[in-house]
């Protein structure tokens, strides 16, 4: 039997007509039954322009769409009707296997721990991103942004689940984890750290010690353990940073005699771009969690949604949730 | 009476020569006394290179030197005769009133604290870094490395003490404050950064609220407080980041037909370069303390350390200890 996946249609600057696109690329592609969860007639409108296997493809109508400005809490409890609401229910009930959403991510977390529930004995689930290195693989940070205030145990179960999922859905074997700190050595920290050093330390994982913020890029560690508040703070300065000296860059080489050069070399940029370009790997797991939920990024395109889409495919396939709780 | 200000001569990675010339220079272009502090017969062979003013400039003998390698306790403890501890010794004595040092940070920051002493009422010194962002100014930091587990007083008390040092030293009329969280809304963040919120709303600072980490080299603050983990987190990501862009993208723009655009483009690389040109502002202030300690980064050249010794002289002419004291 097919492995089924709902997709939240709705989620993310480019609903529906990116999701759908990407959705029924990857019903092509990987050969899974996809449930696209949203507005019926927006949904089969932009269907309409595909062909695609119709035994592949069906639409599960939800009325409501919750936004990124509205109270996650308050979104879930009352927008029944809503595509996230509606898409977690599948996947509760069992009609579905996992769950993507480019939508509000404080609603598909929130929904998602409320209406598919913790694997028995994790405390926190856990969102984790890929980060791009240099080395051209990706450093998988985890929590990068679910939970503000840890207690140590929570940062050992992150790094568990990690090693879980980078070594089957990434394919990296025996994943190296660091700590993210404020210095390599051992008694560098503050009083989180300095517990979860005692913890991984003494594991069955690839410890491989404190990771300062600089190496993450360097490809350091396959694995960047921290909590949620740090790992959101790390992510959005490179966002930021990246931003501003594209910008930077842009303008200086844009001005007077430069113009042409520029002219020859904005196709170069698009190529740095691709090296950076997080929709390859599709989206955020969501990690601790019955099923899978995969956040993808707001702006995603088809491709980061098929790329979504693949990852639950693989999580599934090495029943990920099973080998999660072994690894507890 | 000139302003005497003592320099590590043997601190970073460039002493003495660097340091010697940055002073040099300085006491030419404004006018302080400076006072090198470090091994005698070094600092001499370099000074003899100049000409300048020996009423101006004179040698302190401190016959060891601290390196980053070394615990930064036991260091100060055991190394009486360092250069960062003969030189914190003379501001202590009366005889400088700042010092400076591209040498370790943590001794510098450990020795401060430890020899010139804390401002009474200030819990935790907090060591203040400027950013660069794209509106051209800077963005001041605090704290960015000192205090790795802090308290909602703490990052209060940071608050108050940057306002003061970036009206009066970098000239900014009533300096917005920023606080460095994971949302802009203000129930977002957590344990710490709630309870901070509360204290600044209340404050006659200038508080603008919550600002996420993307947002700051966008320049959306002109202070931005956090905890000394959190800052060491956010200023290692942008160190290691815009490592790893300008390297892709020089070897993009490197391969094959675009040679020769890039060897015109390097001038331009130059100056972005100089647009993030921390040496312009000279070094980091560690705040909170009797006198002005200003800790330059390691790979200092002239320019900045020059620009330390200005910051020290601004700080001291302005009076800042007393400033903070009335704003506590």
């Amino acid at each position: 039997m097919a492995i089924k996946i709902a997709v939240d249609a709705m989620g993310g600057d480019n609903a529906p007509y990116e999701i759908v696109k990407g959705a029924v690329e990857a019903a092509e592609e990987f050969g899974c039954e996809i449930i696209l969860v949203g507005q019926q007639e927006a949904i089969k409108s932009e269907l309409d322009k595909y062909k695609f296997n119709p035994g592949q493809i069906t639409i599960e109508n939800a009325t409501e769409v919750i936004s990124t400005e509205e109270s996650p809490t308050i979104a879930i409890r009352k927008k029944k009707d809503s595509s996230i609401v509606v898409g977690l229910n599948l996947v509760k009930d069992g009609k579905a296997s996992a769950f993507v959403s480019a939508g509000s991510t404080g609603a598909v977390l929130t929904g998602a721990t409320f209406i598919i529930g913790r694997i028995k004995g994790i405390e926190r689930p856990a969102l984790g991103t890929c980060i791009p290195t240099i080395k051209g693989k990706f450093a998988f940070m985890i929590d990068s942004g679910a939970n503000v205030d840890c207690k140590p145990n929570y940062l050992f179960q992150f790094a568990k689940m990690a090693s879980v999922y980078v070594k089957y859905v990434m394919n990296v074997e025996n994943p190296t984890v660091g700590l993210l700190n404020i210095g390599v050595e051992k008694e560098k920290g503050n009083a989180l750290t300095k517990e979860v050093y005692g913890l991984l330390e003494q594991s069955n994982l690839n410890f491989t010690g404190n990771i300062e913020a600089r190496d993450i890029t360097y490809g350091a560690a396959d694995i960047v353990v921290c909590d949620g508040f740090d790992g959101n703070i790390a992510l959005k300065v490179a966002e930021g940073l990246a931003g501003v000296m594209l910008k930077v860059i842009k303008s200086e080489i844009t001005q007077g005699f430069y113009k042409l050069a520029a002219f020859v070399l904005i196709k170069k940029f698009r190529n740095v771009k691709k090296r950076f370009d997080s929709e390859e790997v599709g989206g955020a797991p969501f990690l601790g969690l019955k099923a899978l939920v995969v956040k993808a990024h707001g702006s995603s395109k088809a491709k980061g949604i098929k790329n979504a889409i693949k990852q639950c495919k693989i999580f599934v396939e090495n029943d990920i949730v099973k080998k999660i709780e072994e690894q507890l």
